[in-house]
Formats: structure tokens, sequence, C-alpha cells
């Protein structure tokens, strides 16, 4: 039997009974956050926090003890027996039920809180042989900094990405790539490492930033900037960031194979100190 | 007691009970229906029907039996009273409840559909004296033309409008007027009548099409044409549509009295023929 979380219980799955009038069902009302649990610990548990806060405040959701999500996941964990396993915890707030209407419920509800955890087996070909993702006009919304549930965009472009068995889809706005539909992007062009710097048109990712971090340490020359699509030709290596793939490498990117067709030299790098870390913690 | 339709019944609406791994819920993947009830028949219904259907198509949700919809939304008409009353019936219809994942459930799962029925109160006063409207970038994503229940961008825009005590907010996107949050709008410039063409920009709503069927009977002069944000001087009158406003004249548009501040005379002649087939239906 799954427990669940719910509304500050922990229940059996069956029991959730979501509202028909939840803001999340008629609206995608609501924002999430996935976390990472590596035998022991959370990746990264505090800007996961940090994040969602911000995704709160930008919506103006409520929920103001949202502090407390670490313990919840512990929680989670703990009770369906994942501790010593790899899984994942995935947490959604919606701004709550009320009679259906555009603005914002006056007088505010309760927002809606359900969190779940499950054991998640890791991509492990994927990180090791890399993936072929597909390029596509961006067609999300102008606020892709918010980690919203209104992710209809995001499934049908990654939808068309996996029936052309492509693990990925990755975004071009205004002639720019900004991200996937379901993760950051990183390229190498003459050694310098670029991705898109945080803004409206990208989610800020929990791994990118610790891969920034991680390549500045390990003396890696990087921009924060946006790849123009038409310098497409120019890119060495790419690889994707997200709390589940890690750093993945993209070994053909719209098409074309990047580099010698396998994950370049420096995506190597940063990811085997990426897992280092990883280790270093598990201790 | 209010009775709504819920995958195939009609039951309480207390009973309804939405999983929360509807993709409706974790991912806004839906789309969704309102017709208006004219105490006794509902408007245009086939439009709407038609519209569905493309949104089912656009979505690939398979709900073969999406037509029965009419006979859906008499039965909540007749079993919740509402026969003799103005009336409105919401119908939402999403990809069904799977494992999260963002690509599309493989097999395809039962979508679930959710519909009722409430008495409405027209907003008389709107549509007499006009209405204030404020203008916004638009933020939202490029398949304007599903009608999805991914409508975040919408209710954050329509929030804005509310707080500054107006009643709908018109979108701008790449310096052309597109519509407004939750409705299409017209505007007269020199006497020939504008709206945005359909478009991936626009939803292309059912009251805005019989409104350009109205003005061509009408002999007005019609440019299914976007109008450029810089010619925004030049705009003598304007009018939002949809199911529940009609034809709602707009007095102020951005902080800008239209006209002489009251609802412009092409303005007033078409509400007169809107409102004049309606009665006309109602016999």
């Amino acid at each position: 039997m799954t427990t669940v979380y719910f509304n500050g219980k922990f229940i059996p799955k069956e029991e959730v009974k979501i509202s028909p009038d939840d803001r999340g069902f008629m609206f995608g009302d609501g924002i999430y956050e996935v976390v990472r649990w590596y035998e022991g610990f959370f990746y990264d548990i505090k800007s996961h926090v940090s994040r969602l806060g911000r995704s709160l405040r930008e919506l103006r959701i409520n929920w103001i003890d949202h502090s407390t999500f670490p313990s919840i996941a512990n929680e989670l964990i703990k009770t369906n027996g994942l501790w010593n396993k790899p899984a994942m915890v995935y947490l959604q707030v919606t701004r709550g039920s009320a009679k259906r209407t555009h603005s914002f419920p006056s007088p505010e509800v309760t927002p809606t809180i359900y969190a779940y955890a499950w054991e998640f087996v890791p991509n492990t070909p994927s990180k090791e042989e890399g993936i072929k993702v597909m390029i596509k006009e961006d067609i999300r919304w102008s606020r892709c900094d918010i980690k919203s549930v209104a992710l209809l965009a995001n499934t049908m472009s990654f939808q068309e990405a996996h029936e052309s068995g492509l693990k990925e889809c990755v975004f071009v706005r205004n002639g720019l790539f900004t991200e996937g539909s379901r993760s950051n992007i990183f390229f190498v062009i003459e050694g310098t490492l670029f991705t898109h710097p945080e803004s409206n048109h990208i989610l800020s990712g929990v791994t990118r930033k610790n891969v920034l971090r991680i390549a500045e340490e390990a003396g890696i020359e990087i921009r924060e900037e946006a790849v123009q699509e038409n310098r497409i030709n120019d890119i060495q290596e790419a690889f994707i960031t997200n709390t589940s793939a890690e750093v993945t490498p993209v070994i053909e990117f719209g098409g074309n194979p990047l580099g010698d067709g396998i994950p370049g030299k420096i995506t190597r790098l940063i990811q085997e100190k990426f897992d280092a870390e990883i280790m270093d913690s598990r201790g």
C-alpha cells in the first residue's frame, strides 16, 4: 500500500480525493517540485525548498508551511520503506478549491497539498551512452521560470520526441536554444561551457545550478549565455541536466551527431565530478 | 443537491473523486467547453461540439462519444431544475489518470469527463454601460487555438485586471492586439470592424464567429486583421465577446476612454442584432 501526503495527513493513496473544483484540475493553477533521494539523503533539498517558496510567491499561493517539505518528504521515504533505495518525492501545491472563476478566490481558500514517493530506477544506459534529442520551436508561455503544473506544452512537445524515439525535446525561442521540455541544456563550444542564463524563458534547475558550480570548481570556462540556433554546427558537446537525469550526455542533436557521436570529454568530466559528490555525501 | 456528470454517470457532486494521478491535475492536460442555456435552448451548441472535437483531436484525447455533449448538457439542465432559467454548462475532458510521465500514457487510458450546470446571472450593467479593460503583454503559450485547461497565464493576467477594478485583460503579442484573457475582442476604426484572424494566437470563439456573421448581414465592413498596438488612438469603438459576456462594449481601453466613453454605435447595432436573434430563437 502506498502512503501519500494529502493536506496535512499521511493516508493511503486510494483515499485521496481531489475536488473537481480544484484550481489545479480546472486551471493548471499550481506548482510542483521533485526531489531525488540517494539512499540516505535528498539532493540539495535546500535549493528545492527555496525554489518552492519562489514559485508560491510568484503565484501568490499561501502555503505558509512550505519549509516543512523536507520533513514531509522524509516521512514519505520512511513510511514507504524507501530508506535504502534510490527514490523520488513529488510535491504539488495548487491554489485550492473554489467556484470556477478566472480571478483568484476571494476570500482566499486553503491550498491543496499532495506529495508521494516512489522507488526510482536511474536510467544508467542513457547516462553512459548518451541520448538523442530533437529541436522544436518553444510553444510554451513566457513564465517558464515558475515551476507550474500547467505543463501541457511540455507534454505535447516531449510526446513528439518520444514518438520519434528521442529522449528529450530542446526548445528554440527567437532563434536561441532555451532548455528542454523537462531539463536544462548545456553546450560545449571551443572548450567553453554555455547554458541559457536565468530568465523567464527557462526554469532555474537545481542540477543546473550545481553543475555550474562544479564546472567552475573544475576550472572550466563558463558563459551563461544563450546559444544561437545558427551556431548548431559549432557545438562540440551537449548534455542535459535535471533531478532524475542528473548529467546526461547528448550525442545527437536535431538529427546531427555531436562530436564523434559519443559523450564528450568535458561532459564526462562534469558527470564524474557530479557522481563523486553524491558518493562523498553518501559517506 | 447538485447533480453533475462524471465518467458516464449523473451523480451528486460530492461523490466526484478526481484522482491525484489525473493528467488534468498534474499537467493541465485537458480541454473544456462552456455553453449558454437560454431558458429553452443552448446557444449554437453545434459550434461548441465542433470545437470540442477539434480540441480533442489536437491533443489526441480519444473521447469517441464527444457528440453526446448536447444530451449530457440537456440532462444536467433538466435534472438541476434549470429549464426555465438562464444557465451555463461547463464540460471538461482530460487525458485520464496514469503514472506521472510527460509522454502520453501507453497504452491509452480512459479520458476523465466532468460536466456541471449552474444558474447564470447575466451581467446586464456591463452589457449596457460597457466595461474598462487593461492591456498587457501576452504571456500565454502559442497554441491559444486549443481550448485547454492549462489556463494559468489567463488567470494570472485576469487577476491583475480584476485587482485594478477592470473587467478584462486584453493581450498584445508582437505589437498586435490578440484577444482577452477570456474573450475575443473587436475594434471599430473608421467604420470598419476589426478582429484578429483565426490563428494559433487566439481562440476561435463561438460568439466571435456569430458576431462576424451578424456584422456581415448588417452590411458592416469587416477586416479579420490584427490591430497594431500603435494604432490605439485610431480605435473609436471596441467590444469583447464570449459565451457569458455575449457582446459587451469596451468604454475604456488601457486607461484611455474610447469614443465618448460610452458604447459606440456599431457596437450597439451588433449587440441589438445579437439579442434579437436570441429573442427570435426563444419564439
